[in-house]
């Protein structure tokens, strides 16, 4: 192993300390705004049961776990068998952990874990990686974050309205100004196929009529066709294709009239009519449009259903989403505990406001000032006037070792410092130390006191 | 599947609002030093190529090591033939990730990758979870955080007393204030064995030794004698065992005179001088202590090393440690960058924390009110207070349902939720809002903007 070259996997990402410096500032933003609605921290573990992750996301999300290895000498010879029988059975003998997925499953998991000690409604927000096995492209990574919300234990539409809240004050606060909160309702979707005479074939419908942004109505049809619907089925959807290409806009009047003929639809429509109004109540500007072609592809959902994207930038997909579900824990036995929760995807926000320059410029937390070290005599009174700076609260280091001037102020520069101190002998003697600002150059032969004024006001 | 009971992996914890919140006030009281200090984020995947992990943390370590399944369908009929060949050959074929042992072999890893973008010194902070396969015991577990500090690219011996400093001020600042922290030096012990006439055994003598407080002197004896160390080595030793018996207190005398026979030990002596002037420069209670019995099990160390104690607490083992190593990055290829690094045990001093009641009260970050719901009626004007509430910056949640008042309050009562303001029919006519002080069951009539300022003052 010695000298080879280290690699790190495919898929996956350092960040160092300006991209940390920027990812902190978003997920502060979104963490004050969660704790200010009311939700408290939850983490979970990095490893569940592969039964607990199993059978969740679908086929296609079962191969994207990425499964850990029993530790220990599980593998024996009699095992040889089994693997002749095929990988599927090996896996279950040689791996019984995966890591996680989502935070979805893994909240379910702990509410229904700690049923007894829960108060419900549970309010809980949680911030944490999570893994897929996919193949890595362009902006598709194999670790990333989620920053998750959701209640659990409450019918009151109250918490979609304030899910949207939620996300209308994340995308101000981070001046992302120019986005769409896309809404639309489980049952519309349900509707739709009963008016349109494909009653029960809601799925296939939902996941068709979801990518008719992506490949166009033509190609929704031929998926539609190969799911089983028939000619007339199609023919009577035109008008809801004609309704998706219209100008976006004040559409609440004729999604009425499209959808009257649908008691469920009417109902899934007057579902958002309330959230809407609560919605209203809560926040001044709200930037949301219904769209009765939005479908989101978990098929856990039951109610309201949302999404935002960007609408300036070339981050196309959507960079937040969510909706209610009616049953997410009954899979783990606990059955009636409805919820509503939505997610942020914070890779997506970074690349968004990395296009559009809206990162405050001050984000990483340098030191405020850096002091010279010049030699072994100055470096005593530098260690003083380290402790004095430290104790007024400055961010404060000093340059640990006694080598040329030009590469301390290169570090200084390099770490983005905005002061250096020089603290030669003759400074020292006078008590008077030179204070450079590294973005003027201006220089100041200054008293300590004095130093400490201007550190404090910069601040 | 379905109704099945979920469980959460061995050795594996969830962190509800409570633990996280005081986690979380742990984390920033080291985050905050840390960068006061002038050290900066860094986050590496929790994933790593075992050709990364693999050989350097000794044949234990490595056995600790959770491996990652080879995503795809990575198992063919050929490789049967290296089953029977046995484990490792085959573990090597499906797996070559695995989940990060520590962080320290990540930072090497990201230092010789990035080595020409960061400016050196390096003074980088990780804060992360770690996994190990070990056996899950009480207080032992399989996914737990580290917290570390590393400069890298200083042979200044500021950069150990700076990490002293440290330490002080984050033990300090928690309150934690009967702890003590020993100091030795790789080189002070390397001279012992010159002394005792066993050069060369350093490695066996530092394990043993470092057992001293754990299994008494003769059990070390009897490790030394298995490791090969002859009788006369051992007794030459006797005078080492005594210091370590004696009285705590100033010993630099008698370790001074212990040790004039090696010119090793001398410099290693000489250094730990040096590091406890400077830091005696920069903070003003320090509680450190020269063991030469101290050696720290990892085998990286070439200077000064160190640990830390808690006092008063049933936490026995070290809480916080760290040293100097000369040579990290060579294994990746990157020779001659010496560094010091050392690690907050987070678990070990939230245990400390809890035992000795630490924690302020109120760490979790609950909202400051929570106004009740009485009927659709009054929801209206109750979310126009919500919003004015908020708008103030006061943390505000509207209860969703409209359950019974008792049941309401019981939900602020364990969600630790300081204020309920009712907003009834007669409250909406008068505009005066009943507050409650759930603590002291205080109840107040008062405009909004009373309320308000009350929250503000209580923030």
């Amino acid at each position: 192993m010695t000298g080879k070259k280290p690699a790190i996997p495919k898929g996956t990402r350092d960040f160092g300390p300006k991209v940390m410096a920027r990812r902190n500032y978003i997920f502060n933003v979104i963490r004050n705004i969660f704790e200010k609605y009311g939700f408290q921290p939850l983490e979970t573990p990095a490893m569940e049961n592969l039964s607990v992750l199993t059978g969740k996301y679908g086929d296609e999300g079962d191969q994207l776990l990425f499964k850990v290895l029993n530790s220990g000498d599980f593998m024996r010879k009699t095992e040889v068998a089994d693997y002749e029988k095929g990988y599927k059975h090996l896996t279950a003998k040689i791996a019984d952990k995966g890591l996680r997925y989502d935070l979805t499953v893994p909240f379910a998991r702990y509410v229904v874990m700690n049923r007894n000690d829960i108060t419900f409604p549970f309010k809980r927000f949680q911030i944490q990686p999570v893994w897929r096995a996919d193949r890595p492209q362009k902006a598709r990574y194999r670790e990333f974050y989620q920053c998750d919300a959701d209640v659990v234990g409450s019918n009151s539409l109250l918490c979609e309205a304030e899910n949207l809240a939620m996300i209308t004050e994340v995308f101000e606060k981070l001046g992302i100004s120019e986005y769409e909160i896309r809404l639309n309702h489980r049952k519309i979707l349900k509707g739709i196929t009963e008016m349109i005479g494909a009653p029960g074939m809601e799925m296939a419908f939902s996941m068709a009529i979801d990518k008719l942004d992506k490949i166009g109505a033509s190609k929704v049809k031929e998926e539609l066709l190969d799911h089983g619907f028939d000619e007339q089925s199609i023919k009577n959807l035109e008008p809801f294709f004609d309704l998706s290409n219209a100008e976006r806009g004040d559409n609440r009047e004729i999604v009425g009239s499209l959808l009257a003929g649908s008691e469920t639809a009417r109902y899934g429509l007057q579902e958002l009519d309330t959230i809407l109004e609560i919605f209203g109540k809560l926040i001044s500007h709200k930037k949301v449009q219904l769209d009765i072609t939005l479908a989101r592809g978990l098929s856990y959902y039951t109610g309201a259903i949302f999404e935002v994207r960007v609408l300036n930038s070339s981050v196309k997909s959507s960079v937040s989403g969510g909706g209610r579900y009616d049953d997410l824990t009954g899979v783990f036995g606990l059955e009636g505990v409805s919820g509503v929760g939505f997610s942020f995807g914070v890779d997506r926000m970074y690349d968004v406001m990395e296009e559009l320059e809206l990162f405050p410029e001050e984000t990483v937390e340098a030191p405020s000032l850096m002091i010279t070290n010049f030699d072994e005599d100055a470096m005593g009174h530098a260690l003083h006037l380290l402790k004095t700076l430290r104790e007024s609260g400055v961010r404060a280091e000093l340059y640990p070792d006694t080598v040329k001037l030009k590469k301390q102020l290169t570090y200084a520069n390099k770490k983005n410092i905005p002061f250096v101190l020089m603290v030669g002998s003759k400074e020292i003697e006078e008590l008077k130390f030179s204070l450079k600002n590294m973005k003027t150059g201006e220089q100041q032969n200054l008293p300590i006191q004095e130093v400490i004024e201007i550190l404090k006001k910069s601040m």
